[in-house]
């Protein structure tokens, strides 16, 4: 088993500058980073599977220690299957520390080797949120500086779709 | 330089079941670990470093990769002096998430080579404080299940000298 | 005007080790516990009220001082319907916090006489929300430890109809 | 350029003695107060914008520094159209804070000139949510002292029917 | 042991408004509530125990069912002693929840039969604390609202001691 | 009475890039801001009031609507001789929150008529506390970033004699 390989997971409706951030940070510390992009039948979400998987794949070229996957089902499945132990996640504010609190613990209560680290999201970018960023691009408003731009490109189509057509 | 060496900074005074807890989980991940007590002179502890040093020390006897060492002056000088990069920190509740957010922040500005990994601390753990430990055992309480025992013993003598005068 | 009885209101979908570690408790502090399951017609629950009651009715059954009730309408004027004038909750987190403090103070607006006494979740339960455990079942995970295994059960009839049919 | 002008804008749904009491005090420091109404095609509310702007000009009509808008879009827009530069939002609690933080950094994101300033609700008020209110009123409760005399009767029209019919 | 005997501890250094109403609220609740002024050797207070006991006895008098006492230990070894089971506590906020949440986890740590009910503090008192009243008297200002009046001048006879020479 | 001016109150010691930066914003909305350094005899602080008046005055020079002033007293006593009703304050974090929303409020009790307004602070500017800058700076570390170059400067000479002595 290798100790220093960590999944990264996540639903990345859109994958932002800040979690772009943990993965530059984190490929310094780790040997192998997996993004793990979470697919949720019963979760409606703005960008497909597939396009999220594509754009972080374009977004996160550079590091060669970082894959891109996708799955659906328990995490704790996932990481069991895959022989790794270890989950690392970003912490932004309040509000997520005890989201991560509860998900980490409850974890850990249904495979007790698996242990979740977490880094703490640079100040520039603690407050983005995925949401924010749906409704700023929506109403028609610029989000340069909180998403990679092929992001905000892909998102632009997929929230201002009057704006294709009339291309 | 080596990526899975961290260093777990504190005062550890004193070293709970807590802090043991997250080494017993750490050891398991990272290839080695370095526990770093801090000694400030102008802070009054309860016990010396030298005393927490070595209580440490045999508390943590069982893990191969873990050592014990203690310094005075900046963490983020500590840590380029010994060619590491990542500190490991523990955290257990919200108010220690803002204390925690400021000090992996400053750090950062100080070195942005420095990272921290966060560990949550495990939920029978998350209520123990050493200013509560410390007042139990003063008012007469049993430590039990907060510290090892050699640790509850030394606070003892320390905390309750009438005790060992009488003895 | 009974002074020791206690109505416990909650929506209960589904009932947790965490609640069922607050009646334990209660059940030696009170004269008599009324767990209240809420229905309003307007919110989609996973359970029927029905089955919440009944589900409580089984796994409190060796508490004798515990009866189970439902209602539809606002709490206080059940609770003025009833005669009673206290009102049991239990807290696990900050986000809980808020939120209480918000229905405990609307309640006494509302009724002066109206009181709200809290308990907080012992530590192992704390991190135990229903929505997480309903995602943890229907992604085919176990919440033993979560919930009674009666609960669990239901649960898995509920949200995995495939293998009901399967069966 | 008018450096005391403020825009107060918020979806008011509906608007609570919480708002008003933001308002009577913000009537005194600033010379003049636009409230904004933001109606999102989106978003489903329980008043109509034009409810909600009729209500909120009845409820404030004692304060001639007051005037009432509403808008479709993003804030930073409408502010940089009118030529103002300073938002006013007040805050609740802990969970108001993260979101206001995170909102008044994306405005100041998108353009640096915005500023936002906070007051805060005083204490009578704090517990107040629309949601909150809403429920009470569609549970048949009073709303007195949550939201003004008019604002009531509207939302009882709205939010149980049969009353209406029944007259 | 009588199920409905709570002890309400504290250093009460002064005893507020808050405290007094927590009090007026919890005589309705409970058969008996003990008032706990803790005295503790190594804490340095503005008020004697003796003060403090006085203080209280004069403030409470008109309910029947509150007794003061005061104690110099651990609150769980008074518990055991007299045959009560049960704590109550006041929680005004956010900070108070974390702190509450150590000492009852710590008390129950310590004898598993104790429990701990809390009650919240009404709005109009949640943001009164003992240090900013004794800062406000020894600057000149007033405290009526934040205790009663008895106790405000027994605060400035200890804090303003050059007013009362000038007498 | 003049509406638009404020008092930004605070210790300031140090004044740090935040509060300069909450200076620089809060110059272009209000007509004139008065820094108010309290000084009070029981509070031991690193720089003499006198250090302070006159590194915040040298650091807010470019600032034409700034005036620096230091005072010894409640808070509500000189804006009541001033003639001015609205105070000005910076609000970093969660554990702020609190603490200003005590404030305000006793603000507002003893003096009705008295306003509080805040801005947040930048996040680049906001996980830095005066405590770890002074920490930082005893250790050996620079400041640089958190202060303006001449507090560093005043600081080391403070909290670094030994530096000085060798010069």
């Amino acid at each position: 088993m290798n100790k220093t390989t960590v999944v990264y997971p996540g639903s990345f409706d859109p994958f932002t500058e800040g979690h772009l951030n943990i993965i530059a940070r984190a490929a310094g510390i780790f040997e192998k980073i997996i993004i793990l992009v979470g697919h949720n039948s019963s979760k409606k979400t703005t960008l497909s599977t597939k396009e999220r998987v594509s754009l972080i794949v374009e977004v996160t070229k550079d590091y060669t220690n970082v894959e891109v996957e996708s799955f659906n089902g328990l995490l704790v499945d996932y990481i069991r299957k895959k022989g790794v132990r270890t989950i690392l996640r970003g912490m932004r504010c309040h509000s997520d520390f005890e989201y991560e609190l509860q998900m980490a613990t409850a974890n850990k209560l249904m495979d007790k080797e698996v242990e979740t680290l977490f880094m703490v999201t640079e100040s520039q970018f603690s407050h983005i949120s995925s949401s924010l960023i749906k409704e700023i691009i929506s109403l028609g408003g610029s989000a340069k500086g909180f998403v990679p731009a092929v992001v905000e490109k892909k998102l632009i189509e997929k929230l201002r779709p009057e704006e294709k057509r009339r291309k």
